[in-house]
């Protein structure tokens, strides 16, 4: 069974110590991942060896990343009155660092990425070692079936670590908060596969609103508002604070992601490590892409260059430049400060203490700010 | 919030009423499903009503199947002194219908198989969809990543469920059971599409053992064991009491597996409901095959038939006739039978009380003599 590593109180806590308690609660993250992955290893070993290479594909995934969502889940935590040293906002933001490793897992399948964060995708990782071992049968399904496979377990340490995080307290808060987000990930990851199959046979309206939808459940709500309300309510936080969590941190998380729809088009490779204009490759329908296509121009030509997994560097300057004739981009950009605007005027509002305010408005600022 | 339905108490349970229990049980369970989907189907459409597919998929898996798991968990609850009437072994079920669903999604995925009860299987239910509408983009790729995500989907509907049938007692045990159940079966298939990597390449008497080992993992502790094991620890059964249930419901899934190994190269088609020889032209490496490949023969001859999908009915015959010459049928039948003793020997010494021990005994005997 887990024993959290609290984060070790090493006094203070005024708001200069922002930067103190966030670093001593990814200490402690990072000190659960390897003692959960340890524990683990223990279990795959007793059934056999061999099977570990799930745990150490899933441990290419945990080791690193930003932390967001558990740092929002601390913070969640902290403002709604909990403890700066506590184990449950750690057990739970462990418990989301491994959902979003699951997930990461089956969207690069899905999407059938060779490389995460520079590395090879799981998927490629179990490929490669069954390339490198020269066994039989097709290398890339064998690579994809274990990769659905590594995900899946990944799915259940998410809960095992979920379900551990609140042993010490009645959770049915907290849990209804788990479920709902999972559900709408999926729902979310869904309706986008959708939508790129539909692609272009739908009004320029319908388009809009579909891609505001995918993006709140696939992204704002997963991202942003359901880790800030976990950490919330697993100190207890009642009805209204959630609430008023929700009033912050959803406008912010969709700010977030017009933010990184925008950056996937127009980001500058050297600071986003993506090729230029990755998303246009891919076909992505994001509410800036439908915007563009409703705005007149030449929705034909575009739709014929968007998705093409050759799009040359003309071509892409040519979207680009489409998208900003259009509007779009610009129109963007007015939305995306609109629902800036909305979050923080909903943080003045929150109650909580001014080191909980203070460090959430880092965190927002650092989020649509970003340039990768 | 799930408010399961417990089965009707309609008086009376001695050993006669087994199969009115079972009957009941079954009918909870079901309504159970029915209701939790209606509640999840009012989250989806809150989403959106194109996530709806995911769930009418996922409802054609719970709608159907042999309950074995959920009725093994029953049993365990009563034989632990559980009451017949009671929401938690029901709940439990119905979480463990949930994970064999996801289990055979994702399988479904992994195996590319065409069909599941004789419908479609859910990755072909999507491409289907697609097709039908003439969307964008690959069919058969749509199909495979909203069948990814379906399974994901069920993966958390499964872990909702068992997290509401311990809701009202400590569930550590339950939980912790339920946690190594998930782990062992992901390991489990991932040794086996290993197996059928590495293929050939090895020993028989390695391939021997890894063949009993991944049978052990991915199907008798998954199928029988700890569904019994779950049920017994959420009604308070201590650890002799489980490790009872373990003596006798362990070698009862290694018998049951050996069974379904026998079927699958042996079984009358118009019994199992498969094509004859089915194994065969999937080349699985199970007990029966590794031992059939080590015991003398034409090794090199067997592994060219095994796992070619055009297999005709003279080669199946051919690779029949070579497992019996062998005599690895006669020693699996033999392996059969002394893990059927072994489980009903321990079942005799099971301290429960005689109803729970006659249905047990019955489950086990259909189990390890069933013809399909």
């Amino acid at each position: 069974m887990l024993s959290a590593h609290a984060p070790s109180d090493r006094g203070g806590s005024g708001s200069d110590d922002i930067a103190a308690d966030q670093d001593r609660f990814r200490a402690a993250l990072t000190d659960t991942i390897e003692q959960f992955l340890q524990e683990q290893r223990d279990v795959l070993g007793a059934i056999s060896d061999e099977s570990l290479p799930l745990l150490s594909s899933i441990a290419t995934l945990t080791s690193g990343g930003k932390r967001m969502r558990a740092l929002l889940c601390y913070w969640g935590w902290r403002a709604a009155g909990g403890s700066p040293v506590a184990a449950a906002p750690v057990i739970a933001g462990t418990a989301l660092e491994f959902f979003q490793a699951a997930a990461l897992i089956h969207d690069d399948v899905i999407d059938r990425s060779d490389t995460r964060r520079g590395r090879p995708s799981v998927h490629r990782q179990f490929s490669g070692r069954h390339l490198a071992a020269g066994w039989h049968l097709d290398a890339e399904r064998f690579g994809v079936s274990a990769a659905i496979l590594a995900g899946d377990l990944c799915l259940a340490f998410s809960e095992e670590l979920f379900t551990a995080s609140y042993a010490d307290a009645p959770g049915t808060t907290a849990r209804t908060i788990f479920n709902r987000m999972r559900t709408e990930v999926m729902a979310g990851q869904y309706l986008d596969l959708l939508e790129e199959a539909v692609g272009p046979d739908q009004t320029p309206v319908v388009a809009e609103g579909r891609a505001l939808n995918i993006l709140r459940f696939k992204s704002a709500k997963y991202s942003m508002e359901r880790p800030l309300m976990l950490g919330g309510a697993l100190a207890g936080a009642d009805r209204d604070l959630l609430e008023a969590y929700s009033a912050f941190a959803l406008p912010l998380g969709e700010a977030f992601q017009l933010r990184d729809d925008v950056l996937g088009v127009f980001g500058d490779p050297d600071v986003t490590g993506k090729p230029a204009g990755d998303d246009l490759r891919e076909g992505k329908r994001t509410f800036l892409i439908a915007r563009a296509l409703g705005s007149g121009g030449s929705p034909d030509r575009m739709n014929a260059l968007l998705g093409d997994p050759d799009l040359d560097a003309d071509a892409v300057a040519e979207l680009r430049a489409s998208i900003i004739a259009s509007g779009a981009l610009a129109q963007t950009e007015s939305l995306i400060e609109q629902k800036s605007a909305e979050a923080f005027d909903a943080l003045m509002l929150l109650p909580a203490d001014e080191t909980s305010r203070e460090a959430l408005h880092r965190l927002a600022e650092a989020a649509v700010t970003r340039s990768a």
